[in-house]
């Protein structure tokens, strides 16, 4: 065993101080977007007075100081911001009726399981020791269940509300030069993940500490209540990726299918009326959605670790800082991301468009190499060099540099992903290269060398993954497993920076066609549009190679407290569990893909009944209707994600109810390994097929040339593998991580219910 | 206990003869398909001496007595079958000199248990008695592989040729009327599958009474011997089905993408280069191919069901009868499914196009409730009352009318299988028809509808698989899961009578076509073809249903012989197995699509290039080169399935030996639940796609005509799915069942060298 060098009131203090720094940072980044004026009287004055930005035209090669471009962006701009905020407060406030509902359930199942006696009782692990009721911990779950989820909506909503504020700005400092785009668009990037990583370390710290006052001694309480910070922020990243995805899903398919496949009009032309719409969507669905993801995924493998811990020697000894030990990598993750934020926007200048991805790139690597010293320090200092950990019933005992390595396997586990994602959809590789070749014998090869694509791009992911829990595991168990995912997940501000950095770029390529800007700003914004298809593609590998494993966590803590020792597949009662398991993220993804072609279909025939009808809409001579679009996608996300929802909300509650904890286990198993698979194969074909046709539409080498330009047949062939991607790779894919994540980590909450109540089915006959 | 009331001479009597019944009763149908003539000659001069074919051109509207034409079809059909006769050699040579050394690696592995020592040795189970030495046990284990390789190959080799000798007669007959062409083609049908499953049958129970001689009272070595005939009857079922499925789609999409879509030419038109590879790949692939696999599937099952039953009383008290439980519900099904048979030829007559599905659909109900009461009366007079069944190291008792109940819940669980695979596959119900429906918007919603029926049509097949598990499981562990997966299988004559139709029929409309034959005997065979693609999806079902519980049952015995007693998910070595077993099916998608792709383009080149170069070739005046067609077709088939194949046969290897035991259970686990849904999707999202075009061309109903004709934008829209589904129904989807069933049986075969010296990577270190 041994001290730990960190007192336990030097972790009270370092932990929100990194929270506080981190939030400092964000409010940094903001002001720095916010000194770029949208207001052209205000522009026009800076300009005179020489406040500081009399540079803001100098590169200007366009001559474009025309203050009603300005205002045009601002224009359009407000109408994104007004459509995003509009449709998320409608989702919340369907998914504010499920919260409070779902809270009400909570309460109700934990309560029930000592038939809501307010006396307390022997503690599950410790049968010699008292607890707190369970009533206490069903109304403290019940409560960090809220916490969670609004943590995460708020992480969602600061995100959209950042990139919308970011995406015109973006588009201004384009006329400047591709450098000054990329500042401004990855600060904003920056603000999101920082705000997120820091906000999502604040609360869980500040619950902790307000629990405690409460449970006192009794952390395997304090914990288990905790859990539920876990599951309100993944419910709510369900409803928000789901919700998010079809809507941007739904406005892009439809959008391009009349406006480039049938009309021959450029992406993002004003003259679309599903325009609007698609730029909302990107915000809502790739920034609100994937912010509230991540958060889910960073707040699940905290609380997982936490709870393993609390019934290890971390918690039976009352090791405060060893068992915030997840929480100070986190602290330590917000520091090293900071510093690697500046490499990326102080120390280091984009000059030139090829400079992008390898930025994007280095800040990958840089914050892995500075985190893998950050863990060491942490582990040092806030770990005793040797402790027991609780694995399925024996202690494990359980070395510091073990652990370590447990952590730096997750954290390179990810970068590895990262490589292999951004080779199988960057276009400046052969996959996607094969890909764009396959179209010059139309679409129906496109398909099937993207669809092999993406199985192919599962191999090595998997294989990371796969070392990565076996490491883990074998030396520290679940634990290991836990802090694996943390690992991955400790560099979350710069992942999200990166992430958030494409939709913006994205929209900012919008609102310069929509101002009807010169090609030049296009060609800058799409450059930075490209590199941002790859990172998204990267994003989402983080976030399903991390949801595998805290999945796990997950699973192993839910296995754990429902008191089963072995998961054997050997029993019928587990197969069947497995086999369906593996069946759920099939039904999953046949609801939101279907759902997504429906919202197109409605969306195409409006789009096409407002060209056919509109008089001069065509020769831009009629402004479209956008606002009719937007409500399409509204109505049709909101009605579309409950379904889905419900299938994965349901599916634990009904199994644990009816089949017991032991076919619970098989189904969690299951969805794991069949759904990381289908997520990771969506996400990058997806990927593949986007940067296919943009590797066509950019004709930057001697092959492309052959294969272009726009409007050829391969091009055609092109869109439709990036229309079929579509619902792939921004939908039925990301949120397949939701439903592993959430599904564990619903079991875990649920165990005590289902431990005692569960299996009524098998009871009965 | 209880004594049987079939005496164990019966039992050697009842079992030969009812294969030599379905021998017979194939030749019987043989004999009715060649009065049909192919000789114009000899025709004319039957014609004049009445003898019986008289009646030949009564029904005659064409007018059509042209011998010219009957030549013509003779030709066509023997380019046809000299096509695939020479494919099936050269694949026949690789895959010989494969089976001879695979052959020799078996031997040396499992005779390397004991190190080659011919002395008798303590049995496995039982470690009072002596068994024979593990060196008898190689050399029996490698004769059976041989046995089963060799049966696996003249039974896809005898289906091609009854196939391609029944085409050209098929669309002779068509000339008479649907009837007389569906009679043809169904008889052909029979041919094989009686051949087929009588073959099997014989095949295995002389082997058992041959090795008896050796082994005498040692069940346990003489039935783990026979375990080899699976792996013989797999392994070249994998590279038939592998190889015969690149080959086809290789042509069938290299031919749509040209001629149907870029010179807007039919079907099967002669002035198509590829179109005799097409149809030969109808023949390698559909025919063959699904024929050793079939034939792979009922191997295993019996095998898998015998070596359980040699551990169990059966075994132990050496009672004859019962321990040919599964052969003797084997030679019931035979003669079930040949009265079932007459339902179709004889007992009732086809008049018109609507009836050829709901014939076919009512096939499947007569022979599965004839089966269920056949299935009584053998376990009645063929099994104790009361007996034990090994269960992971104990003995589990169970009543006679349990297991009647576990082969019925197999039974009946492929009959829902075949409708619900109907249901999504079938253009009369909607889901196929909103799938059409989406071709509206082109094929990018077409792709996204497809893909999502797929997902979804997986869901029933998965609940009824596991229900089928969870009752026999429950019931007689994983014998009931054996024999369970011979019920779905005990109707497998019937099952690929219907299977073997589909690609007949296509051929036959291949010939009309090429033959220049009328438009009305054209649509004859097309709606015979129509309904032969939902057949071929139900087949497909068929076979991935048994093999799921076939690959169960398998696994299971694996770990008994293993000599595991548990396989726990909850440890490190089984999870990774787990994970990146369920990894596999994609990695083997990968390079199976892959390969269709790349050698499809290959045959785009060719095809276009002869249009371009042949002159007068799009005019019908001049001939296209058809050879170098099916050589590109051949060569790619044969040097694209060595990659799948070694990862399929390679990975028990490596895993078993490397890893150990525990892993390779997990991958085995993994494996099959990932699988069978890859599977089951790809099958019947392909099925869709096809049928979807049809639907669209035939344009039966009001809705369907809004969508036509032929060459409008919807019908382009659904060539494309059509072309796209092409490798996921007929190369990737049906060679997973075989991945998961041979990985199962190898591993099952090489357990004792597992059990012995596996794991040697966890050993050093």
């Amino acid at each position: 065993m041994g001290a730990v060098l960190l007192s336990e009131f030097a972790t009270e203090i370092v932990v929100p101080v990194c929270a506080v720094i981190g939030i400092a940072f964000s409010l940094v980044q903001w002001l720095l977007v916010s000194r770029v004026k949208l207001n052209p009287e205000q522009h026009a004055s800076g300009n005179s007075n020489k406040n500081g930005y009399s540079d803001y035209l100098i590169e200007e090669e366009e001559g474009l100081n025309d203050p009603s471009v300005v205002t045009k962006c601002a224009d359009i701009q407000s109408a994104i911001s007004e459509g995003a905020t509009s449709f998320l407060f409608t989702e919340y406030q369907y998914v504010g009726i499920f919260m409070v509902a779902f809270a009400i359930l909570i309460f109700l199942f934990l309560g029930s399981v000592e038939g809501f006696s307010s006396k307390s009782q022997p503690c599950t692990y410790d049968k010699e020791k008292t607890c707190k009721p369970a009533l206490a911990t069903a109304f403290f779950s019940t409560i960090s269940f809220l916490l969670g989820a609004i943590t995460s909506v708020l992480s969602g909503f600061l995100g959209m509300k950042i990139a919308t504020y970011a995406n015109a700005r973006t588009t201004l400092e384009a006329r400047k030069g591709v450098g000054k785009a990329f500042i401004v668009a990855f600060r904003s990037g920056a603000v999101m993940g920082f705000l997120l990583a820091a906000n999502g370390l604040l609360v869980l710290f500040v619950a902790i500490n307000l629990f405690k006052l409460y449970y006192g001694d009794d952390w395997e309480g304090l914990f288990e209540a905790i859990t539920g910070y876990g599951l309100g922020g993944s419910s709510m990243a369900l409803f928000g990726r789901v919700g998010g995805g079809i809507y941007t899903k739904a406005a892009d398919v439809g959008a391009d299918l009349v406006g480039k496949v049938e009309r021959n009009i450029p992406e993002d032309d004003p003259r679309n009326p599903a325009v609007i719409a698609d730029n909302v969507g990107d915000n809502v669905g790739d920034i609100a959605g994937m912010g509230s993801d991540l958060f889910g995924s960073y707040a699940e493998s905290s609380c997982a670790a936490l709870v393993v811990a609390s019934i290890s020697s971390f918690g039976i000894n009352h090791e405060f800082t060893a068992m915030l030990y997840p929480l100070l990598i986190s602290s330590v993750g917000i520091l090293v991301c900071l510093i690697t934020t500046l490499f990326a926007t102080d120390l280091f200048e984009i000059k030139a468009v090829k400079e992008i991805e390898p930025a994007l790139k280095k800040q990958l690597i840089i914050s892995t190499v500075l985190m893998t010293v950050g863990i060491a320090i942490v582990t040092w200092v806030g770990v005793p060099s040797s402790f027991t950990i609780y694995n399925f019933g024996d202690q494990k005992v359980v070395k510091n540099w073990q652990l370590f390595l447990c952590v730096g396997v997750g954290l390179w586990a990810g970068l590895i992903i990262g490589f292999v994602t951004e080779y199988y959809t960057s276009n400046a590789y052969s996959p996607v290269q094969d890909v764009a070749d396959s179209c010059r014998t139309g679409a129906a090869t496109n398909v099937i060398f993207g669809l092999a694509l993406g199985y192919k791009s599962v191999i090595i992911p998997i294989f990371a993954i796969a070392i990565s829990i076996f490491v883990s595991f074998s030396f520290a168990a679940m634990y290991g497993i836990a802090v694996a995912a943390l690992g991955m997940l400790s560099t979350i501000a710069t992942g999200l920076a990166i992430d958030a950095y494409g939709p913006i770029s994205d929209n900012a390529g919008g609102i310069a066609e929509m101002a009807g800007m010169s090609h030049h700003i296009r060609e800058r914004t799409d450059a930075l549009d490209a590199a941002g298809n790859t990172t998204a593609a990267i994003g989402k590998g983080f976030a399903i190679g991390s949801a595998a494993l805290v999945s796990l966590a997950l699973f192993g803590a839910f296995v754990s407290r429902a008191a089963i020792s072995t998961v054997d597949v050997l029993t019928p009662k587990v197969f069947i569990g497995l086999i369906v398991g593996a069946m759920l993220p099939y039904w999953f993804s046949a609801m939101t893909m279907k759902s997504v072609g429906s919202a197109a279909l409605k969306m195409v025939e409006e789009v096409r009944r407002q060209f056919n009808t509109i008089p001069g809409l065509m020769e831009g001579r009629a402004k479209p209707d956008y606002a009719t679009c937007v409500k399409i996608s509204t109505d049709a996300s909101i009605k579309e994600m409950i379904p889905p929802g419900a299938l994965v909300m349901l599916t634990p509650l009904i199994v644990g109810t009816f089949f017991g904890v032991e076919t619970l286990a098989g189904v969690l198993a299951g969805a794991l390994v069949s759904g990381v698979q289908i997520a990771i194969s969506a996400s990058n074909t997806g990927g593949a097929w986007d940067n296919a046709k943009k590797y066509i539409e950019a004709g930057a080498s001697e092959h492309a040339r052959t294969l272009g330009p726009k409007g050829s047949d391969p091009h055609k062939a092109a869109v439709i593998g990036d229309t079929v991607g579509d619902p792939l790779k921004d939908t039925s894919g990301p949120s397949l991580n939701i439903l592993i994540k959430l599904m564990a980590v619903e079991s875990l909450v649920f165990a005590p219910f289902f431990a005692t109540h569960g299996g009524l089915l098998f009871k009965i006959f």
